[in-house]
């Protein structure tokens, strides 16, 4: 697929930001390193004129911003995200590298739309925002200063995103034999799985939403690690149905 | 030698730099990535506020930054410097790439003081000041809007540097702490956890073996693609476990 493609597939949403001047930034730093899908999830200020003063050449792309009011919104038909994090979280997945991840991201744009996804200047991405995220970057930083701007998390992780772009990535090894290929999940697939699952779970007593500990987070995990496949959505939640359908049966006598 | 050494003997040039605010920005950025040498010639307004505000905890580079009158005088002692070019001038070295360039600054470190050497944002560095460097990096960009802003490119070409001084290998976020982590499961243990699943989907009728199908392969791909842990494991089984009892206590009536 053409690098201006799979550049063009890149969603960059930013959590919350507090500084318009941020936005600006990071639309101007998106830009200049091709990518144009610029996602906002409660923005603090926007549109602001800070915004477009710090765009210089790229309002463009603040014009054209989608502003959603959840993450989980903005997520929608994505087959790939990945949340930046300074540090690893108690739970959640462990951050990789940008040149790691952004070729993980890449690879993952030929089936279609990925995101990168920023939290807010002060605070990052919450807990709750990074378990709708298949995967976690980290910056590496000055252990004695890790305090990184926003525009320019935007800026570096753009800027490898072209050079991957651009880079001759063989092919992965999984997308060359391929027994049973079918299409990544939609985001908004596989939280529907988790939202059935839950619920079988909550049925049969072995998840207790009022003491949810750590088991949601973990399954997550689990099954964003292996990256699922529609099919695959289609298989786990026929599982789920049919124990229900069983449950049903047995209940009704 | 030592990364943090390194990186300490790499001196931030900018030369004629218009707006202060882009002097703090580059300020944070190289702190943010473990340098700390700010050197400007003839700087438009500086010291300022707006530089400070946008350093936020870089202040200190901006203290110690030292001012020279020309490009020359800023570059005694250096054994190696880099100027940042856009494009191939008529005179002057050929622009390489980011990191083919920083990783020839980083072996001329070894040595002694280097340089990278930004120009004006407007107009750049002009031919003489190009002229003073040993070579010329260009950072690519989209062709349709390659205005980068200063501080931008100060911010890429320093993560390139402290990956190169990190030899793709900063210290992981991952090995610091690893939250979950659980052992990977064994061969017998997967094993087992496929029986059981086996069991409960003939049990409610979702899977058949007289017409077996693709369906346990599909799951088998799944499963080993995550590559479960032992924890995972007992969570997966003791969903399994938790539905056959409900479907058993149904069926008791």
């Amino acid at each position: 697929m053409k690098p201006e493609i799979l550049l063009s597939r890149i969603r960059v949403v930013l959590c919350r930001p507090s500084h318009p001047g941020n936005i600006g930034a990071a639309a101007r730093a998106m830009k200049t390193m091709g990518l144009s899908r610029l996602t906002l999830v409660n923005p603090k200020l926007f549109p602001d004129p800070e915004a477009d003063t710090r765009a210089t050449g790229a309002v463009d792309l603040l014009n054209a911003a989608k502003i959603f009011t959840s993450l989980n919104e903005a997520l929608a038909g994505t087959v790939f995200a990945i949340g930046l994090s300074a540090r690893q979280r108690d739970l959640g997945p462990a951050p990789g590298a940008p040149r790691q991840m952004v070729s993980a991201l890449l690879s993952a744009a030929e089936e279609g739309d990925v995101a990168l996804v920023f939290g807010n200047e002060t605070v990052g991405l919450s807990n709750d925002e990074l378990q709708l995220c298949h995967a976690a970057v980290s910056i590496p930083t000055n252990p004695d200063f890790s305090s990184l701007n926003l525009g320019s998390a935007v800026q570096v992780l753009c800027y490898e995103a072209r050079m991957a772009a651009y880079a001759e990535r063989p092919p992965s090894p999984e997308s060359v034999t391929t027994p049973f290929v079918s299409p990544t999940a939609t985001h908004d697939e596989v939280e529907g799985f988790y939202a059935h699952l839950e619920t079988v779970m909550t049925a049969t007593g072995f998840y207790n939403p009022e003491q949810p500990g750590r088991l949601l987070p973990k399954l997550r995990r689990l099954f964003g690690r292996a990256r699922l496949e529609r099919d695959e959505v289609n298989i786990l939640r026929g599982v789920l149905a049919a124990t229900q359908n069983k449950t049903g049966h047995g209940s009704k006598c």
